[in-house]
């Protein structure tokens, strides 16, 4: 019988949180309001430390295995770089899977915090040598969003967004394994049994849908999508959640997350990640259940790779006596 | 004989921006601090409205012109946008003369804001084309920084910036015509005549240091930097306050701007414009004057030209049932 999180877990995590996660600061956008015809609010966890929300839930969970064992997770994204940190300021050892292909500036990023990586080839051997690896140095695994710890951590961004902005209507959240919006539901309807959760979901990735209206795991099988923190399948925790508590889906194309990264990097000035623009869309689309409604956003992160735009940049500028040739 | 700003003039800026232009967050950074060995704190004007800090003096310069004749302003950046937002917020007229090359993105938004644009075929002709401009519709004119309301307007940041943290021992900011350090100084040298104030100015455009040092206009000939919004002469009204308050100068390399650029963009998810970053890059380097201070960086506006990386984005977008090919 599965244990599933509570708005008492929420809280305790947010006990622990104090002082150590950010408490990040929410945004709004007058031009995103006319476009949108709703009054939004963004919290912007890309300020959070690690750059997303996922320090939250990593910190929480590792705290919550206090046996002073080793840490192994598995992830090549925010959860490496969350778990990584959170080990360092516990002081915990850490081993992260992070299977091929690894962006470097998150392999670094995880090094930098005394994490220690490790590369198989694919991803679908990921999860296998994260147990041989647990079981060889009698680690304890902390999984990326299918534990209660880690939903009831992503849960305090929430809390915080509700002390900020107590009248909403709605609250809009990507889903990958549904972690984030697990503790969404948990801490939101708690607060507010009247508000509404959705998730949006790109099409090229579209199980979590599926799981829900099937109310099964269906696997993640072939992912399309530039969001690369919702390629994931969601977990029995995550799904039981998500079903009990969710108003509803929007699906969002590949052009529709481009488009909306760029009006929040253009318009609001703010860095945010694929995955975060999957849950903007479906308000400049104007979507019908939308229209006039008081908005919350969970903005994930801001880890993305700008290689592209700054080696154009490096190209096009104009004086040149230190660069080489 | 030039009358030159005072405090009380950017007190009343203040009041007179109160519930208009936005109070700007500050951000911080651990890792900023790391590589910088001080403490340094962002003040956030590219969330200012139109982007950049130009709003507030531009504001502050048209209502301080009561005679309800329409209003001309020169400049193909961020002075026009808040000319012409001023102008729509105050229901006055507002003529942009935007001269060739006019960013196709600033025009359209300050288009948005009600403005007329003229478009002069080379910047050369900028200031003759507004003059007459100005002397056919009976218009005044608003500077873009040699103004003694549009200083005052400016020196509104920093007085927001030492209500947040007071005890700063350095101020940074960019250097193109003068108007925000001039404000700046103004500001920060009444509240605490300690604080150390520095101009950051790009190799490429060196006039601001010359002009100071030599105590005369140096016109900018052939200015040669990314950093667009510093590529202007200073004025009589910036240079006599600049003589009189600038602790120095940092001389920034066009490959400092863009390794600044991403710093701000990778670690702290913010998107500021190249002109932002030559305000940071001193920090980058560790200058030694900066070494162990508590510094306060002016991050001027966030309008930046990114359809290079959304094109790239837009190219790897994965699914593309809605894209042209």
């Amino acid at each position: 019988m599965m244990t599933l999180p509570t708005f008492q877990d929420v809280k305790r995590a947010a006990a622990l949180l104090k002082g150590i996660a950010h408490e990040t600061p929410i945004h709004t956008s007058r031009q995103l309001n006319e476009v949108s015809q709703s009054t939004v609010t963004l919290k912007c966890e890309n300020f959070q430390r690690v750059g997303a929300f996922k320090f939250r839930g990593a910190y929480n969970a590792v705290a919550h295995r206090p046996s002073g064992k080793p840490i192994v997770a598995v992830s090549s994204g925010n959860h490496a770089q969350g778990v990584a940190l959170a080990c360092q300021l516990l002081g915990r050892e850490a081993h992260l899977v992070m299977p091929e292909p690894v962006n470097p500036f998150k392999r670094s990023a995880v090094e930098g915090y005394q994490g220690r990586v490790y590369s198989p080839a694919s991803r679908n051997e990921g999860d296998k040598f994260g147990e041989s690896l647990a079981s060889k140095l009698k680690a304890e695994i902390i999984p990326a969003f299918n534990d209660l710890h880690v939903i009831a951590g992503q849960g305090t961004a929430t809390l915080e967004l509700l002390k900020s902005i107590e009248d909403l209507d709605v609250i809009l959240g990507p889903i990958g394994g549904g972690g984030l919006l697990s503790g969404t539901c948990v801490a939101a309807h708690e607060m507010n049994p009247k508000i509404q959760v959705y998730a949006c979901e790109p099409a090229g990735a579209l199980d979590a849908l599926y799981s829900v209206k099937e109310n099964r795991v269906v696997p993640q099988d072939n992912p399309q999508t530039i969001a690369e923190g919702l390629r994931t399948s969601v977990g029995d925790l995550t799904l039981a959640i998500l079903r009990e508590h969710l108003a509803g889906f929007f699906v969002v194309e590949e052009h529709e997350i481009v488009h909306a990264m760029r009006f929040v990097f253009e318009r609001m000035k703010l860095v945010i990640e694929p995955s975060s623009a999957v849950a903007i869309a479906p308000l400049l689309r104007q979507e019908a259940a939308l229209q006039g409604k008081r908005v919350g956003v969970i903005i994930t992160g801001g880890n993305v790779d700008l290689s592209n735009f700054f080696d154009h940049l490096r190209g096009n500028s104009l004086t040149s006596g230190m660069e080489a040739l």
